[in-house]
């Protein structure tokens, strides 16, 4: 939001952004421009960056190549230091720009993380003394990804934990917006590689962000949007590949806006936005459509699929029971990640007496096609427009599910760019040349 | 000492034992020996290690290219991230060996360093924590190098700190011994490549080692010994290339132990050494020599000379005044390290008017012989041995000092090697075949 008061703002750079010292000094020219704000009023900024691309994998190749069953306590000082790295690195670039900065490590702010080595998850921040620096004018450089536990160990976040470091740090010192720079300069109606008039939204709400996720529009973490919705953080996607980022002004920095509903309805209200019935549409082509048939119709059977599934940490997604052909039978259709297909039918067959169906049948070339959008809460007709538009081009739909603000098909892998485009014309979000 | 009972002992490995999973293994063999220690009694193992051999220099050159005047505060958030990696891949090794093993890095333990970045100095370490899970058989592994400054940030302490690092650590914990592996087995009675003869030794003092190492011998970091000293630790110098680390024992790990003048006369009554007149001979060919002529005789001339070059730094070594040509003058010799050679030259052409000199006249053909033991302190006629060994081999003495266990000259640098064997002959210190 553009505004000339001065703005407590969280920046965060991704491994590519941060790959080797040319593209650190491109990272610096845009905390700069951030920094200076707009109207002669500076902005209060602190950045939370990752490690230079390949260096976490090769951190991680060193501890497979020590102890292939690596203790995870030791595995996380390892690898965080990939993002210390980078971190002193852009402090000392500011430095060089005649900005003031300084890095906070995870032990130094502290981040509190639960002790759960390699995916620790954040459980309190408190930065009082980080948070006075910032006052006064010098920007904070923070190391993603990792945290301290309370016994006083380094813990890592997991991959991509950096988006959810940045989100947690800007909820704790209060931060007007969380900035994540990417390859990417917002969020899309769709996917711009499929269809050519695609357009950057001006914002999305949470909900819808993550929506779009989980159904393959990977921008961020689903577990940073989470968080961020939880804890009322205003979130903005935007590229890191500005051109010319030495002389970047706060006015080159417009992404895309991730708000709560409310936010949204005010953006709508005052002008800023046109209201959507529809917001986006994802497609998803990594999982796989199982189906089980003539499974006995009654009390427990389907609690008999799904626990060992769920105890092997493999995810179900879309669960549709049909009618079976015969009475006191039906077949229970879901999807699971292909990359989980094999196991999860190995668990099946091994319980195939206890569930007692008849067959499974499994299908890859399968995609999920689905249309999100708050706006749907309020307006009928979404989902028939959808299924309309598909049979209008002969795409048969093979399953559906829905939810509050979003509308999933699952349909053949090889219809999935001709799906996309018809939808994206049919919600009239196309945009005009 | 080969003893039955427990020991309480810190290993310390630089930086081409590191270099890589495949050396770590093999040192984390020499680290299990140690720990499994003789006679069904284990030992009680702390370890220091530096970072992979060129990886400080590639983050010191990432700092670099980030900002030329970096700050060293920052500089030492990217640069102790290699002692941290090595740090928790050794741990994960030995782990993988079947042993208790765990990282403690700087701030863990902490090691507590006056806050003067890039060239901290050791100022306390309390480290009850570490220290109950060395007595309950766990082996900590602690990054050389680095520490904590009293405002909790990461500080370093120089090139070459891990020396120092595990002597501290040794002293803090209260160490039977501190083991430094090295490239090299031993100190020696003088360089092996000259001398072919040149003896291993049992043994050296404190006072030796640092006469030996500031004439050259750079087996161990001068700062380290002094610490030793100063804080009663037990030094041995061994190598880290032990062939079949994974089978090594105790008794493999023997090289040459640095200790108090009290331990060494012990160790003589009790038969374990043979007392020497001369421990060892050591060059220096990294000097050059400065002559001022006649300088006025008077008081504070010499003092107009020698402050400006302390100011700037530049180290001056042996200092002789020779009688003057005419009355009321004299010859100032001294000598620099060659590097610092041009910088001192013009330092004392702009105070020429002020001291009062003559002619400057310089050589870096020279080289520096010592012969250093601390049997001369209550033995006549070393110093003469030397002078007539070197008078009979027609080489020239161009300057000569002394202290109490060291005789040091100086001689054209093409007559090194000579002069280096020539001397070993006459102290009697070639190897018997």
């Amino acid at each position: 939001m553009a505004t000339d008061k001065p703005q407590r703002i969280v920046m965060k750079f991704g491994g590519t952004s941060m790959a080797g010292t040319e593209r650190i000094r491109r990272v610096a020219g845009l905390v700069r421009a951030q920094a200076a704000g707009k109207g002669g009023a500076r902005n209060e900024v602190a950045v939370v960056v990752s490690a230079m691309a390949g260096e976490t994998d090769r951190l991680i190749n060193f501890c497979r190549e020590a102890n292939p069953l690596h203790d995870p306590a030791e595995y996380d000082v390892v690898v965080a230091s990939g993002e210390q790295v980078t971190s002193g690195l852009l402090a000392l670039t500011l430095q060089s720009l005649g900005e003031r900065a300084r890095s906070w490590l995870g032990w130094q702010i502290p981040v509190r993380t639960v002790q759960s080595h390699a995916k620790a998850r954040v459980e309190a921040i408190e930065a009082p003394e980080m948070l006075e620096t910032l006052k006064q004018g010098e920007i904070a450089v923070i190391p993603g990804f990792q945290g301290v536990s309370q016994d006083g160990r380094v813990t890592t976040m997991g991959r991509g934990g950096s988006d959810t470091s940045a989100v947690a740090v800007a909820a704790a010192i209060g931060a007007d917006r969380c900035d994540i720079y990417t390859d990417v300069d917002g969020v899309y109606t769709t996917d711009p590689r499929i269809v050519a008039k695609a357009r950057k939204l001006k914002a999305v709400t949470y909900e819808e962000m993550l929506e779009l996720a989980s159904v393959g529009a990977k921008v961020l973490q689903t577990r940073s949007v989470s968080l961020a919705m939880k804890a009322g953080v205003r979130l903005q996607v935007l590229s890191s590949f500005v051109e010319d980022s030495a002389n970047a002004s706060a006015d080159d920095l417009l992404g895309t806006l991730i708000v709560s509903e409310e936010e949204m309805d005010q953006m709508v209200e005052k002008g800023l936005m046109e209201r959507q019935l529809v917001t986006g549409i994802a497609h998803d082509k990594t999982e796989a459509k199982v189906i089980l048939t003539r499974v006995p119709d009654k009390p427990g059977a389907v609690a008999h699929i799904f626990e060992p599934l769920a105890d092997a940490s493999i995810n179900v997604d879309m669960i549709i029971q049909n009618v079976g052909r015969d009475k006191g039978e039906t077949d229970v259709t879901f999807t699971v990640p292909q990359a989980d297909l094999a196991r999860a039918q190995a668990l099946l067959e091994d319980r195939r007496d206890l569930i007692g169906f008849n067959r499974i049948i499994t299908d890859s070339q399968i995609a999920k096609i689905s249309v999100v959008g708050v706006g749907m809460k309020s307006h009928a007709g979404v989902a028939s427009t959808m299924f309309r538009a598909l049979s209008d081009r002969g795409i048969n739909i093979q399953a559906i599910s829905t939810s509050e603000i979003k509308v999933s098909v699952l349909i053949d892998e090889d219809e999935t760019e001709l799906a996309v485009r018809v939808l994206h014309t049919a919600y009239g979000l196309d945009a005009v040349e």
